[in-house]
């Protein structure tokens, strides 16, 4: 089965993107964690990428703040597809995040997510393996099934509770 | 083959996402072309994403401006992968669809690309069909080979031109 | 008398969707209360959206958050006046949901009224509905005579302890 | 039948609103068109409001750029339902009508509609009046299936034209 | 002497406003404060603005929040200068107040100061009168002197203390 | 009589300028025009501002775009009300210039008009120089007279013409 | 030895600019503090930007919050390299600052970091005086090889303790 | 002498970088200039920048726009000094390429620039490189003394033709 990466810029990102691990774990898709800075440490970053797919992984999942040039840096260095997680950090509320992930230049595609989007990017790239992986398609089925349950309940519940008919 | 599909809000969008089909065709994926608005014919978008699956599709890129609904409306009907571009209109420069697009809630992953990013709604997506498409995967290494080569031979004559050492 | 129907994307907004029923309450009003949501229950929320004048509702209230696509998927399968909340959620401080709120496509109005402004939603909804309802167009005289008043004897009492003259 | 009032702080946003005319008439609404400033002549302004209710006006469409006033003046001095249009001027690309418009206190609703939203401002007008006027509901009804199926339209055609399968 | 004014929007903005009390008080400037809204007490707030110059006021500060129309309004009904102070609320972080205080229209100026900025609207009350004040002037003379000075001792202390030369 | 002075960073403002221009010339204000920039020639800037007051002028407009800091510059230097004109130019709309000439720190005030509003400056400053000047109050009063009569005629023109009643 | 120069608008900046000061004396760069007001004490600050070059200095840190003007004051009055610091402050989330330091006229360059981007500017200072100071140049490599080292380290631990392979 | 290094992320900047390669050349600083990308051509980028300092290079200038991550990757490779100017694009008027650019993350500093602003890169790489080299000092003491006179120059015209006193 193919393999997921969660690459992080910094160990504070650890908090937000463990969502993207737990949903992972759920869906029975493994994955590996790795603190890689486009910044700090460029050339680790860029090596993991160039050797990504033959390591066989399917996507690389890339959290970053501020200037965030994570995801664009692994999107340079491989074909894989690459999912973008802007963070929010302590200025600005995230935006910078998402503008220095999402507007890549034409070439290079980053997959990006909501800000600190770490569920829909472990479920994005979950849907992009599931292609492929029919037991897993079937295991993202039953994961929304029982999501769109949860929110079934709630309605029946609490249009019960807050009408006022 | 897994097949693409552009689906867009108004066919005010083809200029730009013309850029999707050259670039689609370029890499040698069949994809249908659809004109379906998440709010004036909700029910033909609605029934289009619970059916591509079946249809053979294996990605729907979703173009739409202002309160970009479609991306999610599709995502909301299928477990594909669903490629977000967000259309540039007469006001606030596209950011309106930008946020729209890609500020997905929890559960529901749109893939988001730049604004009016045509080219790389299909590289995304050829990317995550090459990931079953070993053909594919190499066509799309020929295609990122060619752009590189075209950056390089254009850094020669301009470092040569306009270097003044 | 017509009703108006309360939609929420999740339970999480009923804090603040609260000043929306207490105002509704105050004024008479019948309402329900769902939670529904345009990716995660598409179905029920278009399903909702298309009985809903039938049912004998007036006016659609409907508030979400990030992308908010609610109250869009309301207007797209209704001729219902649809009134659209905003809600501030952990990023962005609501703009996202203001835009995809209000950019709305010619031809699918959404009326939206401020970021987290469910008692303005409550009194729209209540003002629309009281245009063919003498007696609740009463009621909402009340109400903003009341209003008046507070700010009336606000400014008497302020006036007489912060001036300086 | 309840009459539209279509408001404009200049005539410089003629051109824009004659969209909300062209909506009205297409939908048989009478309507009135005034030049009223919140700034320029708000005893005007505020006496139009006031007496819109006895004079037989059934909602307010009100459209103003930059700190655009005139909406929340008209609300402040009618209980009908008052739409704002948020005019694009030539900085900031409507965002401070939007805010300027859409932001309004606890008490005081505007139903605010696109920046440029003439037409959007116009069927929603429609909307609200057509709640106690079924004929023009009927003609809503109408309008709206045309609007789909001119998008159906497009959608074989283009379908027809562009896709590559 | 000539007096100031300072209106606000709602008694929660008395908190930031009390740095404007304050200021003018160490002026020696008499004052009224009021409580009147441009949307809630329309009639009340246009009144006080058209006897204001009559009644003895040289200037008139405007503090709200949100869609902030009440520097406007009163900017609308007198020839007095107004001094805008656009008030933060929970959303937006004061833009919008920003926008809907100085995005004046052409014909009706309102001389905006900082968002929260009511010491600055005081100061700048100040300068006005002090225009036809000598004594005023020469007192605004001492408070930014004394101004300096502090910045100057404050300088002094930390280059002793943090310097590492 | 009070003058009043016009202080542009840049000859490129000049334009816009006019706007101030002819509009104190139409209420007879004598005025200075000065190219001086906060950046370019900072001590004949703080020259200019440390003198105004003894030569005679009653108000300094200042206009300046992007990081405009000529009005804060000014004020830094003189008890004389500023009025701050952000100017637009090629990149940002204006916005930069907004923020950097209105979010003055506190005690050091800039009136600050709307983005390229030239005649808003000037007819601030003339409301600032006629509250010890009777007849220059005067011509303001005939000068929005006729300004409210523009209105009142186009409303006149265009009620006619445009309404379908 | 060159030394740097940490200038601060206001005393309340010297929290996030201790960062600035600890990063100087890592890399054993002598430095002056000092409260500088491009607005309160403009004189004293223009005369230390005339001066800063003939007593030794070789870069001015410049910090300021808002309507930060302090950096382009003094790069106006020296030819040293001035980095700017913008300052987060209560409202804005630092936006203000940041676009009124950096976007500079041409001719006056100001070398803006992130907003309360202390350490940086303090970094940037550093490599600018290094590239005539070999001994700092090493510092400075020895600095970032430790810096990438603690990246590698948590890299490691990370990756092994997170990881689901 | 240290030479100056420009890059591009694209030849589109050529235009507007232009203005850096006239400015160096006035100041007789010798420049390299290059297309390389962070993306398209990441190898040749981070080799560049790790060889610089090596082959001479004081400073390297790099432009790019979007999601601009050149500058920073110039920066994670080399210890030199690094300028980065974000270049306007075709949507959202060059904000993100500007916080791409300037929200680097601590410990790795860009010194950034006005949007599109090629000429103030080049003076802030002169007054770097001139910090050891005193006859290019003494050059852009000149440059600058023309552009103040320049300004003066202006002044005095316009003040004559302008002013109506």
């Amino acid at each position: 089965m193919k393999k997921a990466a969660i690459i992080m810029g910094s160990d504070s990102d650890l908090k937000v993107m463990q969502g993207a691990m737990d949903t992972l774990k759920a869906l029975d898709i493994p994955y590996a964690v790795r603190i890689l800075s486009a910044h700090r440490t460029p050339d680790a970053a860029a090596a993991f990428a160039k050797t990504a797919q033959a390591e066989g992984f399917g996507v690389i999942i890339a959290a970053a703040g501020k200037a965030a040039h994570l995801a664009g840096a692994m999107a340079a260095n491989t074909l894989l597809p690459v999912v973008g997680v802007p963070m929010k950090s302590s200025t600005l509320d995230g935006l910078d995040a998402l503008l220095s992930t999402v507007q890549m230049p034409s070439g290079m595609p980053v997959a990006t997510v909501a800000i600190d989007g770490a569920v829909n990017a472990a479920l994005l790239a979950a849907q992009i393996i599931a292609l492929s992986d029919a037991p897993l398609m079937s295991r993202l089925a039953d994961y929304r099934a029982a999501q769109t349950r949860k929110v079934e309940e709630k309605d029946l519940r609490i249009a019960e509770e807050y009408s006022n008919l």
